[in-house]
């Protein structure tokens, strides 16, 4: 059927055109640019070659998934999994290149625990004989697990979960019992109707040697269960599991509740490389080092702090890309001829979006320190050397807490700045978003683990102060000692402290409140989240700094906006803690009072480099999978195109005369038939 | 089948002894601060009549809706539209009781643009004949319309609109026509799939009386147009129209796209109480007053205001209780016997959940403030004095950015706060979240329409300025006098400003920079909306302030925790702005440094009582629909049902062997079915 809309085009000039200007007026080479970013493990390369393969198969199309119900978009959630992992043994993929495609994919994968939590655990926390036994099955997908720990009513304090393993001595069995319905399982994805097995943590519950009709508990242990029949695929007897509904987001995953009414396993289930049961004494031996249970949960961590830049990248390319395209009024002041401005051109638009831009780099180069510091520490700790444990785990806590925020917040601030499209499926940003949703609370919440990086920076101001004249064993005890030292110069000036130092005054002031004056920790919370928030504001300032300072290979129009980036980061994050900065006198109040102006001049100097940046995260139009975001700028026509073409809803016509039952019209009476679905 | 999970119960305490504590803790009477809140004009009452015969109907049952597609939930967004529309009539409801069943089954009704926009345009802006022949149909629902003013390309910028209105002085007829792919009508509610009239917003084109062959626009005019057929209610020949498709919210709205070719509607088409064309001459008369033309967008944004209370309110309920009910951890300090604290016993807790259930009181009374300020101006109006419909229009902007924002924030600052349930379906929080994340775009983007309160205020400034020792014609006038008088009295000390004042420094620098320095208006565009943003807190508190001064109808108990409430609204506000206020010499560093410890403490104040303050607002169980938030606090119960009994998923075995195609176990090889549905 002929249709007049196929022959329309946007008005003049159209996003093409646009887009076209943009890349001319900056001189930066996105190339270049983007091989410093992504370029040094492969990654770019990667992604070039994996793209196109992943782009022919049907089933990876993205035109529809918006429109299914969560059961139909979960069975296609598991329909990709398997079909990724059948092209993983095709194609010979590394499991590098099997995660580029799950990237580019961009379902959360229902089998996601099998791969991380659960193999990680076994590699982990089994003995070698049971890595021997297990890990052949895990690694060829014949069995599939899960990571069973939080439970319906504890989460974060692990110590008071409530789920029991209790030891029977005569038939040499733990017994899995859930006392209660807060002790149920609960949130353990790839668990709801996928797996087959899983780690469960549990009360490790033994006789008292004193009274042995009497139970101890020894903390929470991890066992490895056996939960479905390996045929039928339904839970075993005594276990109720399944799915615990829709969420905000990771609609592709079956997150879990799971409960055990006297459940037997064997004693060889429970995982023994750090502790274990003697099956004929019973007598308990715990870990020489408790922390390295924690292992697992710190390589988490640190993963959260270097992806969230890509998924920042991802809604400020959207973002700068559509605020290009986008015109809206001519400038009030001006001639009022030629075209409408681009609204990236509002100092309103660029001080929610540029910031935010400025922020990806940020987030990358913290990302990258963070990995070095994860890998340096797992190394020494291989070798039986524990020094960095703490400083690993309090870094990887306060930037874990403020890289996600940053992301989350920054996702949902490109958003509103791209205003009506923004709340459109078009924006690209709607699973994105709800699925980053997450990240502020799991694996520790967001306010909650900046307690750990408090705790540690107290310490370490406690051992500063107690003797400062001694060399720093560490970089932070180094900054400590100096800055006490500096505090007590008797009459000396006080020295002028800048945005890298900033932290410094806020840890002293939390080390005198607790240590010195005795206050109670939990009236200091709040303090304490401030303390965690500027020590990390402090790591990403400084490695931004660091990062470029010490560089010797970019070419100089890349460095120069890299270093205005680095200054927009810094004064506009300045800003937001103003007043912080002058209680600490770490800046006067007449700089402070300068910064609103600053911040509107760095912005004015990046924005015509604004589209060249985003380019150069070379995130594919198949990731983005967004009209406003295309890097051809084609917006009005995608989306038209998603509206027109692609939207089940307008096949079916409606009757909307309200005394009439029919819904669907040519129907007859079938307004009670969506009940049925109710 | 037995279940042993029948028979299991949260530990203990639970949630109804916890709440029942809490409960006892307070003395505040929550019938009596209810009917304070929404007593007045009978809504407590309308909604304790209406909610059992709401909840009667298997239509309205919310168990299932969050699992339907896009396509499905629509169908139920209409068929449950239709049910109340038939209630309405069967139970004779008044629109306010009408309006209460839709707020209680809380979807937005698809019809919701016929009910409000199309009416009230027509209304507003029809001639008396026209209003004759179009208000029965209307009334009656004989015929449904909708209001098309946004296009794909233009929203804020409505004289930039594309589509185009041409005058055929030959046969008397405009011609409707699309010249353009972002000439689309877009976003326009209830028209996607569901209106068959619509008022259509285009460009009047009229032939330039000079040069007849020459058309020139004469702006944007509304025109009310059939779009579909009455039978077939299928498109008329020469128009495009559908619905736009999977948005963040909305889900039940049908936002449409539509386009024209060359699509003649008679003369009669064009509303024409304020503008008209004459047919026979082809001469334009133009409004008197073209502000008249916008009253309605001031109507929606008081209302706008008014609304953000409420749903604000839901969130925190849902917090407070939850937040009450959740028990994480026992004290550090304290002699670890016990349950478990309450989260909101920490103070990080207490600071993302306590402000916001002091701003709901906020809100109410700047809503309350609103809505008499916005009758008082329509009174006028209708006699026509047009004194205060800049006052409206710019207080009306202000606030309802500022309010959408505190509202639609304080949702997702709840949600987090509540840890890993607030990411679940059983937080109750995401289909009020997903909708209400609209509110900062529509009707006036937030960020834009500040400049309109901006310009105001600097207009007001130049003219305090130009006359200072004349008496103020209105309350802005008297106080930006008082303070120019203030400011040039030589010599003498700058009066101490505080909260209630602190928006007059900002309004003279912007006047300053704007008037004086003649800086350009785009350059200065985030001062103003700092500007707007201070005088809207100032509307706020002193509002808040007021009322309880004036107040001599509440109990002691209610009028102390509402004083504090009011206290933690403005200092928490400071908080936030501490620099803005220091670099104004409103407050001094000293009181500012003690904000934080005066906010806790005022915290822990209102804490006992947060319970039944939250009570206070009556909102019921039906609506909340969250798990976390029963009023009965049987959160892990609730929870626990959700998941086993009522979610679908769990229905579906699957196949989790990824060398099989086979998806649901037993189906054989449907792997490929789910591709019938991309």
């Amino acid at each position: 059927m002929p249709d007049f809309t196929d022959n329309l085009r946007p008005s003049q000039p159209d996003g093409p055109t646009t887009l076209a200007r943009e890349r001319q007026q900056s001189n930066i080479a996105t190339e270049e640019l983007g091989q410093h970013l992504l370029g040094s493990d492969g990654f770019l390369e990667r992604q070039a070659r994996i793209l196109p393969i992943i782009q022919q198969e049907p089933l990876f199309s993205k035109d529809q998934q918006q429109n299914l119900s969560r059961p139909e978009r979960f069975k296609l959630g598991v329909a990709r999994a398997k079909l990724l992992r059948r092209m993983k043994d095709t194609h010979k993929w590394s499991h590098l290149e099997y995660q580029m495609a799950e990237y580019l994919v961009d379902d959360v994968s229902p089998y996601f625990l099998h791969m991380e939590m659960f193999i990680t655990t076994i590699r982990e926390q089994a003995s070698e004989e049971q890595q021997a036994h297990w890990l052949p099955l895990i690694e060829s997908w014949k069995i599939i697990g899960a990571y069973a720990q939080t439970e319906l009513g504890h989460g974060s304090n692990v110590r008071g979960l409530e789920l029991e393993a209790r030891w029977d001595s005569r038939s040499k069995e733990f017994v899995l019992h859930s006392p209660t319905l807060t002790a149920s399982k609960w949130w353990n994805g790839s668990l709801g109707r996928l797996a087959n097995h899983a780690i469960v943590v549990a009360q490790l519950l033994l006789p008292d040697s004193s009274s042995p009709e009497q139970y101890v508990s020894h903390g929470p242990h991890p066992f490895i269960v056996q939960v479905r029949d390996m045929k039928t695929h339904q839970p075993l007897n005594g276990i109720v599991v399944g799915d615990i509904g829709p969420k905000y987001g990771y609609i592709t995953m079956d997150n879990a509740y799971m409960l055990f009414d006297q459940f037997r396993i064997p004693h060889s289930a429970m995982l023994s490389r750090y502790s274990n049961v003697d099956p004929n004494t019973g007598i308990y031996t715990k870990p020489e080092k408790p922390a390295l249970v924690y292992g697992s949960l710190t390589y988490v961590r640190s993963n959260m702090v270097h992806r969230a830049r890509l998924v920042l990248a991802r809604a400020v390319t959207v973002a700068v890309r559509y605020s290009s395209v986008r015109r809206q009024f001519q400038d009030r002041d001006g001639d009022k001829t030629g075209p409408e401005m681009s609204v990236l051109d509002y100092p309103t638009v660029q001080i929610r979006i540029l910031p935010l831009l400025a922020t990806t780099f940020a987030l990358h180069y913290t990302g990258l320190a963070m990995q070095t510091v994860y890998k340096n520490a797992r190394q020494e700790i291989e070798k039986g050397s524990f020094n960095s444990l703490a400083h690993m785990h309090s870094m990887s806590s306060g930037l874990k807490s403020l890289c996600t925020i940053l992301a989350a917040d920054g996702i949902e601030t490109c958003r509103r700045a791209m205003g009506g499209h923004g709340f459109g499926g078009g924006s690209g940003l709607i699973q994105i978003n709800n699925d980053y949703l997450s990240k502020p609370t799991v694996e520790g919440d967001n306010w909650m683990i900046t307690q750990q990086v408090a705790a540690y920076l107290i310490k370490k101001m406690t051992a500063a102060v107690g003797s400062p004249d001694t060399p720093g064993i560490d970089e932070t005890d180094a900054r400590f000692k100096e800055f006490i030292r500096n505090k007590r110069r008797p009459g000396s000036k006080r020295p002028t402290y800048d945005i890298l130092n900033s932290d410094l005054d806020i840890a002293y002031d939390a080390y005198e409140e607790r240590v010195i004056k005795k206050r109670n920790w939990n009236s200091l919370l709040i303090q304490l989240h401030k303390l965690s928030r500027a020590q990390s504001e402090s790591i990403i300032v400084t490695t931004f700094f660091d990062t470029l300072s010490n560089d010797k290979a970019l070419s100089t129009p890349i460095k120069s906006v890299l270093w205005d980036c680095y200054r927009l980061f810094a004064l506009y994050t300045m800003e937001n803690e103003s007043f912080e900065f002058l209680r600490t006198n770490a800046v006067s109040q007449i700089d402070l009072s300068s910064l609103a102006s600053r911040v509107q001049d760095l912005m004015a100097r990046i924005r015509p480099h604004a589209v060249k940046l985003v380019d150069s995260w070379m995130i594919p139009d198949y990731l983005l999978d967004s009209a406003l975001g295309r890097y051809d700028g084609r917006v009005y026509e995608d989306l038209f195109n998603r509206a027109h073409r692609l939207n089940p809803l307008n096949r079916i016509t409606f009757n909307p005369n309200y005394w009439e039952d029919e819904i669907v019209k040519g129907s007859g009476g079938d307004g009670r038939g969506i009940l049925s679905k109710l």
